[in-house]
């Protein structure tokens, strides 16, 4: 009996939710839409009828190097975005929260390709925008505009501020420099899977040197690692302790 | 004679010129309304009225840490943008030729202060516009707003793949690696103003393995450096080689 009501509770939260519509409040909270006022966002609701995705723990959404045709919105659930660096010798999983806008800057410019696999890490909800949307929007109404102009220029202002940064001195801050300068966000919890000859090498230090430091940060509870897999609960922790 | 004919010389070509209106021409070939139409731009030359500041070597146009309330573009001659790094430790100084943009990010966004000294290098002359301007641009015209998104969007994937680098591992590459971090432009001529044990620390190297791979870079003709002063006339070469 008891296995049988784990098994449908298990089943409930497995089954795969159906497309639906999403709510007109919903609309209005998405980072973009804010501060539109009512009857214009009505008019938005009715043209563009936004329709979302339901994702469930392992479907991959987004692919490194996939041209980036539609702005994708995290409306609920997990998202977990990960990277390859230095010719495949380390790889940072790193988690992404509803409600967010996924690679914003990816398009317009020059480089129009996403720079990261996303894959469902939880079940939830995501919207998708064509980008025949957005330059609709972005053509008709000011301040889906200036939302989006101050993201683009907010992201531009955080990444030059982070390449200000002055070379890190210790094996510590070496090592949470590395991974700190490729994440999307320094906060929150970040996963790398790597060897540790393949740190040592990236980071230009001994791997003795490089294990004696990461026993040092489990100690002091600022992250843990087994068997290539190190794991930060708190990237913000990390860094706001070691640079 | 001769010297009187030097001096006249000399006169003319520190004469202050003075504020001009803007060639329609000149207005048609800014970064920011390329491709806008012959009726659409005719309007919006007559609107704005165009006035152009002339320049001085010397004068101060812009001092890092100013709010950002105009996009200044520079329409002929040369400025020099300069910025301390590292508590003040080194100096990087680069030419900023016409016609540019100076820092677009800055005008929307959190951080809408300037990040550097702007200071003319060459007579010449530039364009303010004001934020209101540029806002109404934003609003009334499709071109110039896809010319400010695309602007904006590069400079952020630009930055971000800046970031993506691995550490340095030789002391030429930790040196060039510092200096490519912090410039507006991977490419041209820099000049950066610092003390030989100031720039040690920042690499984490002795002075003497500074000091020597300073010499080596010289032999190079990659760069070349007095008591202070590292002059690098191609920055893209020496990162072409060392990196």
């Amino acid at each position: 009996m008891d296995v049988a009501a784990a098994c449908c509770e298990n089943c409930e939260s497995q089954k795969i939710k159906a497309m639906k519509k999403l709510d007109y409040e919903q609309l209005a909270s998405l980072p973009l839409f804010l501060g539109i006022d009512g009857s214009t966002l009505s008019s938005i609701y009715e043209t563009i009828n936004p329709v979302v995705a339901p994702m469930r723990k392992g479907n991959a959404i987004i692919t490194s190097g996939e041209e980036c045709r539609s702005l994708l919105f995290l409306l609920e659930g997990f998202v977990q975005a990960s990277a390859a660096f230095g010719k495949n010798r380390f790889t940072i999983y790193e988690l992404v929260h509803a409600v967010s806008v996924v690679e914003p800057q990816c398009l317009f410019g020059l480089h129009t390709t996403y720079t990261r696999n996303y894959t469902a890490d939880s079940g939830g909800y995501y919207l998708r925008l064509p980008k025949s949307v957005i330059v609709r929007q972005m053509m008709e109404n000011d301040v889906f505009r200036f939302n989006f102009t101050n993201m683009l220029s907010s992201l531009a202002q955080d990444t030059v501020n982070r390449l200000r940064r002055l070379p890190p001195q210790t094996t510590e801050a070496k090592i949470t420099d590395l991974f700190s300068r490729q994440v999307l966000r320094p906060a929150g919890r970040k996963q790398i899977k790597c060897k540790m000859t393949d740190l040592a090498e990236c980071v230009g230090e001994t791997r003795l040197n490089v294990s004696r430091t990461l026993h040092k940060l489990e100690d002091a509870g600022l992250l843990s690692f087994t068997r290539g897999i190190i794991d930060i609960p708190y990237m913000e922790k990390l860094i706001a302790k070691v640079m």
